[in-house]
């Protein structure tokens, strides 16, 4: 099975934004055994879409459309659709409905443009979209299935995910496929390459690897193709048991875990309490930790402190120590770190003291220099890392990640 | 004029990697004039690249192509290339000579593939690239001008820079065109469209106006289009004008600003300083703020109160308004910002308390309900909001940014 993507937006052709949506896409499709033959970019303009259109229904079975369903005049992916498929616009009340209620509950004025939003090609299927207020549109023409989604990537995300996977999936399994994700953080591409490399290579031929490196962490995927899945996924768990033999400290998750979630799976079990400290990562960490639902029941809560008097005065950081050693220094983490287990009388307690740059820096503590500790019942744990002279925003990720890192393996009592 | 980018390479179309070159060079080609049609992604394939060229030349000037210039044998494009212009590929001595030397200084190991690199189509110009080893390529074939460059952003940019930019600009430059980004908050898409729709229609013809969402925050592009650009700078900015009078509490920045940004700003040129005490933004704000480099001197801190104790103990929140009226009230919100305020010694601070979800809504507070609260000198505002029932990610972003805007509207008095 085939498929192709086109985007639709005069946004991405004059590059004022980069188009992810059609990665994630096409990663979604590839994982469930359907090929992209092409991504195509077009413009907001009617006989361009068509002309896409046409193009892509001759050489695929699938064509993902994303964009243009906004409820401006710009957003005319509807008027071509109609277009193509020779049919006309009609009220869809259930939409309208949806549509009515969202402003509603937002306390916004609903107008005639949201009202357009429920007017829908007549013969397509409607797919209700209960993140946003343009559905999906579903259409099958001489053999090849279009969909239509928003180009907001969170609207897209929920409609490919709830309504239109299961669906492709059903005309797409003729085989069995199943993937799992590893996620490794602390060590850099190259390193984690060399280090499973004998591993990689006496991998059964119908298991695949890909690295997908991201700022301070990889992932790798392993996607084995054969006809029965249970046989799969056991091939696939006793390499990955291999593996984490290889790089025990780096392994924290799978699939889509992340940090935050994993370390409040944790603090969930063992009913422990979590607080932070946060100096050069500005609140990342706190968001991270936040980002979670029902982090209530373990987070208590954070100090964000920027300045060297709230050090002091809300974390009773010692005075003396910030003086002899500097804001950024294990003294000061340790003290932070304690400050806040004690402030907010928690189990755990995170800190993270550092320059993220880009001034600041100096020769005996450069930019990308950070101090992490962890605090326990027991013991306060502090490591060094030196991020390089990367961007702000980097020198932020990579130490919060990895801040989160330490954290977890505190907690499993690996790090102490 | 216009062009297409054709960018090569399976790894897109699996979704490995996303596509950032293409909106480096729609962007790049924009400011100088040059319309983008379309960007085609394609697979490493002899026939789809000759495909894609093909159809391409019928419809633009220029036709830049990425990607597949590798040494390894899935890079075909030179090959691709070879039968769509009807040459062959030679020796080329002087880039032979360009990859020894880049080998030799890295100390590898110079290999046959390497040495493949230096056979160019006979035909081409070629860009050489200092950056790596695969040059540039420049083809002219009945009007139409191709231009292939290897997909490794470092060297596309560096060759697309100091080979190819300013002979583009030669055969482009007859035209001006001037883009200015209107950024705005606080008003859904179809809202702004209707306040603004007066003026939209009164737009003088060569300016066209792009309406760019996100969540929580519209952006609207103008792109003025003419013979010189000091004019059209001066009718864009009049139009802005125009827009301002229409939308004056939701307009807070341009082009690449972000409400952090211009907070920032303006608190560096009153000489002012900031705390923050986060609830349901669980440190989103904060980060934000954080983002910003130079930040340091006029953030102060924040204190992010997850649980109730910690509102009161360190931010001071009296205990019994918050078991009067609960702590997602305008009571509490006051407090928080008051006692943030006094605890970090700051002249403005700014504080969030709601319920992010998806659990904890009741029908009296429900999910996407959040009280904001803004602290100065002599005042607290506040102000309710209803988010909706979206997914936590988009009722913490949305309670944030919206949190941001009332914050400058604080600084400027245009709120008290």
């Amino acid at each position: 099975m085939t498929a192709e993507i086109i985007t639709i937006g005069d946004e991405i052709l004059i590059g004022q934004i980069v188009d992810t949506n059609s990665a994630w896409i096409a990663e979604q499709l590839n994982l469930n055994g359907i090929e992209i033959y092409q991504i195509t970019s077009v413009h907001d303009s009617r006989e361009h879409i068509t002309e896409a259109l046409k193009n892509a229904e001759s050489r695929v079975d699938f064509v993902i459309i994303t964009g243009g369903l906004g409820p401006t005049r710009d957003d005319i992916t509807k008027a071509a659709l109609c277009d193509f498929f020779n049919t006309k616009l009609v009220f869809h009340e259930p939409t309208f409905q949806h549509i009515k209620q969202m402003f509603t509950l937002r306390n916004f004025d609903f107008n005639k443009l949201n009202q357009g939003q429920a007017m829908l090609p007549e013969i397509c299927e409607v797919l209700p979209n209960k993140m946003g207020t343009a559905p999906g549109m579903w259409f099958a023409k001489n053999g090849t299935v279009f969909i239509s989604v928003p180009g907001v990537p969170s609207e897209m995300k929920y409609l490919v995910e709830t309504e239109i996977m299961h669906r492709l999936r059903l005309y797409a399994k003729k085989e069995a496929i199943f993937h799992k994700t590893v996620l490794t953080q602390g060590l850099p591409e190259s390193t984690l390459a060399l280090k499973i490399e004998d591993w990689e290579n006496m991998l059964p031929k119908n298991i695949k690897l890909a690295y997908l490196p991201d700022i301070m962490s990889v992932k790798l995927r392993l996607s084995a193709y054969g006809t029965d899945e249970a046989i799969l996924r056991k091939n696939v768990d006793d390499e990955i048991g291999k593996l984490i033999q290889l790089i025990p400290d780096n392994i924290y998750g799978f699939d889509n875990d992340t940090l935050a979630k994993v370390i409040g799976r944790l603090l969930n079990d063992k009913c422990k309490t979590l607080s932070i400290a946060e100096s050069c990562t500005g609140g990342y960490v706190s968001h991270q930790i936040t980002s979670v639902q029902g982090c209530s029941g373990y987070f208590k809560g954070s100090v964000i402190a920027y300045s060297n008097s709230i050090k002091q005065s809300v974390l009773g950081v010692n005075t003396e120590l910030l003086e002899k050693y500097g804001a950024v220094s294990e003294q000061a983490a340790k003290e932070m770190a304690t400050g806040a287990r004690n402030v907010f009388n928690t189990d755990f307690a995170l800190a993270t003291t550092g320059i993220a740059g880009p001034g600041g820096g100096s020769e005996e503590k450069p930019v990308g220099m950070v101090w992490i500790a962890v605090a326990d019942e027991s013991n306060v744990f502090t490591a060094k890392f030196q991020f390089g002279n990367g961007s702000r925003e980097k020198n932020i990720i990579r130490s919060g990640q990895t801040a989160m890192q330490l954290l977890r393996r505190v907690i499993l009592k690996e790090l102490q």
